[in-house]
């Protein structure tokens, strides 16, 4: 039995929430992206998402003409502002990324992903920061400075492989963040940037990112970086299998930044993970599952120890840097499936989203907290395997006695998912794995994507309740322990009921 | 085990979603009314719904005033439009019932219920017959003739007791009756008209009513009457507690009427249980209960073999015959609570409308379906004490040998309402019976109310499945079975996912 | 020509939004009043709303009951709940108003209104000081004390009058007034509370009402009453005709609580006419009329000046004291009809709703503001005569220079309500005065009540632009000016286009 | 005075609204383009909708994968079931046209359009025909072969146009029809499926396509082609400018195929003109004007005598063949721009959708009919000059004698678009012409886009009223008339209200 303590040990960090990823942009302007969006909203609530392809060629940013012989260019924000409009609608906010470069002001032709980013310098710089400035500058005038003010501007993507950037040719991002910063402060000082949103496995680009700011005296308000646990990909046809490193591997990846920067100019920022997941593909079952709920559950918890912010990659599995998914579940990243379907995970920031500000307990399979009305909330998870080499253990108990107050009687509300409940992947399975699946069976997908929920009540003694969990296979679960006022009248006998014991 | 025949035995009949009853008619001038009415269409779908009132003077229709010493009577229609455009507007159609008396048209003070609708015959036929002709008429102007000949117009309530009809004056409902009738035939011949709308054990009204029918050769095209079951009420403060009649005697109750019209005028005429419930009281909490649910099950299943409509009263708690309800749940009839808490009771009719238009079979305690695209649909429930004696059976076996097809597999289905799932009530009973929960509490009570649901795959031997069930305690059930057709490419291995058992 | 300031004279008030009047509270359960409420606060938003029959027994509050010989209260808030959960939602909070007498607390059984509310003291003190008590520890409880504090609770309606307060007794009042303001205290020392709500005509109850307060010592904190200035009325079925006093009588009656409470203990205290409307009459065709906004264009111009607020009686045609309107136009109180038609005096409100914060000139025929980006608008009006010997006249020029800035041109955006534009009325009128309107006659209403609007450019010459107006009879017209940004591409040759004057 | 008879002349064709075109289908996927369907939908309903791109890349359909050393294709359907399911939901149908090459079928690299569809012929026609069969069977297992056989299938798009087919090799086309159509028929003999939907001036085509159909037995189903009537454009930056031919070449241009194919295999089929505008191109400003409406008007009131159907191209400004439009107003085929903004174009469609079935005459600027109910509806518009020589009159006077049946007044419903009237163009020029307008300016503009409106009476004398309009310059009005029927109590004096004439 672990007893939690009455008294908060701190304050609930909500990193967690700061900030979410997307597939590229443009695909903001899709019905089934606002509607899931919108439903991430209202049940989770982020502050900030981010995603690609800002400026690429879907976006129609830049648009060069020609007229008496002269090359001129016009900057259109006739897309931009349908989703920023959009965005901002629905309660979230742009954290921008510059990138990737329009055709006509790309210096090359080599491209990324199935939608073609071009990932080349600009044929001159000059150009580009027209475009920076262009699209700043009307942001600003269309949203409002005090507003644009709060839009974190990230530099480029994983400019360390030569995937996302020509040859990972890091004195070219130099340049290209140099030139970028000291654009970005001269539409207004207090607009902040930042980088080098380097991939795992590149920290050493953190401590040149240092000297070159330091040595060029150029801006940097943030740090970021991006944070993966899986390992080799063995392909099948539009999917992959890999095994994972432990979850707590990703809180040491999030965790470099401030240790490698300490001493130098860039100790201090904030630190943003501006992508994370278990698998960085968007093919990868694993994604779909109960348990990668449970898997990154402590991770959820703890990461707001080391970074002040960790954005999930992506909300939705309207994504399509691999072509467009030829079924309804294909191991995309999203928390939510085409159509909205919740996965696992998305219950995982569903329950974080109704813990409570004061941090009472955190342990390896559980998070304590309090509410300002005095309600308790619990999270609990199972231990999980990421080597493939077992299942993980069928049951896993936990005991814990909570502080809840001073009343006899508190209700408690119990939500769980697991391989059988809140999973709407077991029961698509079931159906058959139709990939395109019919309205009935999306009915049923949605329905089996709820959480199975019980009510009962339970005794306090001394201001304390005792809670019994025992958690399934892959179960995350969120218990809320509210305190009972009980306004049954006197006179009311439930044992007369039919169908009752006789009280 | 049961073996259900490969071959239907008949046609489900959907008496049970012709019509359903609604509190006095001026309510649906209310938003959680036109909320609650609105879902119960989406997911249920009645035909037709019937309410006291339309004529009382909360609608405002008979508008006497006064000009250069003469009287006149304006027949205004402000809220009966507003009311009918609403209710066809949700796909349902009004079953007109015409009362009470408008005061000024009343030739005595006695009214019924809270709301005070007066229960005295006219002071005037020709000025009653004038208000029913400017009703009509106005009703055929705005919505059109061919709807109106669709709405079954129905004489009065309840005439034969006299809290509704003063005296129970028969003689006075025979002279009531005659002069609506004809003037209804009046306005158009074919629309349809109708009663007694006698309330149970005055089935000898009926006899007379068409003997009356005969000798003054009076229009007649239906015949209507109440059904309950309840025993004598113990009170308690805001509330009644009662014993009830096995449900088969309410199946008896809608039979009455084709077995005693039989060689009468009255004979063949469409049959129109216009109410029906267990208890007659809207403060008997046995409507909240999963016990009433299962009470009903056989009701609704074989209702349509002796009337052609038993209209369930009422579908919403929005009912003020004994005051403003005092408590969200207060044992109202409504299978909606105000606020769209869904009630077991909503459910059976919920899973009724989820059942295939061929009859398979039907026992005592299951009704099996087949819908066109060979989806089986099972409707089980457990038995009941009535009586309050014992609280029934904890557990029900059924066993069932199901005609599923040629395919190898089915996807399996199963909706579950008891004492512990589906089941507002309890999770209320365990928060402390809150009279007006509060915003976090009704969405636990939404939650509560949700069936349990569970989806697994059987085999198929033989063109049959085995459908092994055990009921719990109270508990209704729906199990839907469809045919698996298995997409599920032939690379995939479901054993390699992480956190799998190899396969 | 009229040479308005460059810079401000004045903040404008906002005191004509801060509260607005409605039919009995029991009607905001109402789906038409929901929706009339809902198109309100869109696009005007008032901060209050206030009407009668918060305790009235169609509320359902107070609800004695017998048990084991003894007579128990149970007070009961599931429609309160309703009806204010609903305004929160939709932007807008009670200002709460105490009355009427529920029937069994009630000394008499005298009504006011076709809905009969009880204006009797209560037979029991205490028992009244329970039933306040109760809903306002209901009610911090359910809504959160700092909610609450920020609603004003007043004490009975128009006490003066025998029709709502028996024999407009004033020591009985004053005494309701001390036991309540007492009760009200004791649930909390903030929440404020006030009185005495009297018609217009009976100015000397304030003085007597100070006299009480400082005597007695008694807690107030706001003043209140009424305003409205029709003549006596001329009867025709379910309608009157009635002279009017000029607008300024309307503001004189709103100023004399701070002229006449000088030096008394109430000084300086807020002051809120709590109703206020042309005729008292909820059947004179004047509150449909243009006319009737240009009369009372100069009152919410300069209401600000004498009171906090000052309640337009009332939002919507939903509302029963005569009883249930009769036809679609019956000149009823509402700014909307039932069914939403906007009438012209919805007009003057969303026009206002729409001027800046700085004022720049007020006239007779004008009011000038300027918003913090520069957009200068301008509401004018017609003159009126209110005595019914002339229509008006049927032009009234008006032209103002007005300072808009230091660009080239504006853009001139008009908005006119007058007897052809803007004007339901008139179209109803021309289609025959439809009682109950048909879909398609509703909306041809709701495009008849459409405003007119014109956009053009004007030239700014040394920072002005001169507007020239003429305004029709009754029209009341709002004019937006702002600085064109002139985005044109320098190649653009409108003349070019097809159907053009070639430029 | 045109004397327009009482009797019908003919039934009014609605082969106006059979169709509508649509940017490319992928972008059915956008929430902007979904919105303006639905708004279309509400207010026009047109019946199948059109557009290119349903096998291109971008809804992910030909999805080839090696396993094992082998060649599979997967066809994949997750896009193409949004789209359906959206259209089905809006209640429009699609019109399948069949293309372009998915790359990895393609036997070439020549795209057409900024978006690349890929216009060569398939490597392989067997995995072309799979391609078509497993689409088709794919739709009619999803939607019902009932539901299919209603949707027309166009093979390709303007093969005659070296831009859109690769040599516009005809042989080639041939080919491609055969196979196409042959796999059509054996997924369901009763799929309709056509071609060769040609453009303009290339009619032999057609015959060819007759004989070829009869030399090979192909199944034709219906024959489509496209008709456009713009002259040389001249070029300025992200713009046209371009003459027109007069209105009547385009109904010329519909009626050939009836003509030319008279006497051969394919006389007596349906004949659809699957595109028409005046300018083909997507940056012409004509699309944005009154001229344009006026120019159309009488296109839409007679093409249907010489064609089964003539779909507008586009719907909506959501269209991207020349990139991604740079500014709101940009010369966009659309009847709505982005954000729904309405266009006069779209005002005629909405006006012809209120037309009655009967016909009771057509001239050169007018077209009248009557509704069952008796409402007589006219639609009247301007003459235009499509060579840009004049502007156009600036008033035409038109005078009708109309039959509006035996009461004594009607009521007259005018709706009005010109130069200043529903015109968002001219406001938004007037504004400065804002890129990407902000959320005040897009308000401005919907209102803007708002018909003017104007109602009054008019009498009827011996069954007739006459109507005396002017058009203004580009004006399209629709008049409706509908009889009054007066219910203006008899005490009711409009004279006794202030404000007004005493009467």
């Amino acid at each position: 039995m672990i007893r939690v303590p009455a008294e908060p040990v701190g304050r609930v960090s909500d990193a967690w929430r700061q900030c979410v990823g997307t597939g590229r942009i443009e695909l903001a302007l899709r019905r089934d992206y606002q509607d899931s969006l919108a439903l991430l909203q209202r049940e989770i609530g982020f502050r900030y998402i981010r995603g690609h392809g800002l400026l690429s060629d879907g976006m129609g940013v830049h648009r060069p003409y020609d007229q008496g012989c002269f090359r001129f260019v016009h900057h259109s924000f006739t897309y931009v502002d349908q989703v920023v409009d959009a965005y901002l609608e629905l309660g979230i906010r742009p954290f921008l990324e510059l990138g990737f470069m329009p055709e006509d002001l790309a210096s090359g032709d080599e491209t990324v992903f199935w939608w073609r980013g071009n990932v080349t310098p600009p044929h001159s710089y000059p150009e580009w920061a027209d475009l920076v400035r262009a699209t700043l500058r009307h942001l600003v005038d269309r949203y409002g400075l005090d507003e644009v003010r709060t839009w974190p501007i990230e530099v480029w993507n994983e400019p360390n492989l030569p995937d996302f950037w020509q040859d990972a040719d890091e004195a070219a991002y130099h340049r290209l963040y140099e030139v970028t910063a000291r654009t970005v402060k001269e539409v207004d000082a207090e607009l902040r940037v930042g980088g080098p949103a380097i991939s795992p496995g590149a920290d050493d680009w953190l401590e040149r990112f240092a000297e070159f700011a330091e040595h060029r005296d150029v801006p940097v308000d943030f740090v970021s970086k991006h944070a993966y646990t899986s390992g080799p990909a063995q392909h099948v046809p539009f999917g992959v299998h890999q095994t994972l490193a432990p979850a707590h591997e990703l809180l040491d990846q999030f965790a470099t930044p401030r240790d490698l920067l300490k001493g130098t100019r860039l100790a201090g920022l904030p630190v943003h993970i501006t992508e994370f997941n278990s698998s960085y593909r968007p093919d990868n079952a694993i994604h779909d599952t109960a348990f990668h709920a449970a898997y990154l559950a402590p991770v959820l918890a703890g990461g707001g120890d080391v970074a002040d912010s960790f954005s999930y990659w992506t909300f939705s599995d309207m994504f399509e840097e691999a072509g467009v998914p030829t079924a309804l579940f294909h191991g995309g990243f999203g928390l939510l499936t085409h159509r909205q379907v919740r996965k696992p995970t998305y219950h995982l920031y569903a329950f974080m989203a109704r813990m409570g500000p004061e941090l009472l307990a955190r342990g390896e399979d559980h998070l304590v907290t309090r509410h300002p009305d005095g309600r308790v909330t619990v999270l609990a998870w199972a231990p999980v395997d990421p080597t493939g080499e077992t299942p993980g253990p069928d049951r896993h108990p936990l005991r814990l006695s909570l502080p809840t107050g001073g009343g006899y009687e508190v209700f408690v509300r119990r939500s769980t998912v697991d391989e059988e409940h809140g999973n709407a992947y077991t029961a698509w399975r079931h159906m058959g794995s139709p990939r395109s699946p019919k309205p009935g069976q999306l009915d049923i997908l949605h329905e089996a994507a709820e959480p199975a929920r019980a009510h009962r009540r339970l005794p306090v003694r001394d201001g304390r309740t005792d809670l019994d969990l025992t958690l399934a296979r892959h179960e995350i679960t969120l218990v809320e322990l509210t305190p009972v006022d009980d306004e049954t009248p006197p006179w009311w006998d439930e044992g007369r009921l039919l169908g009752r014991e006789p009280s």
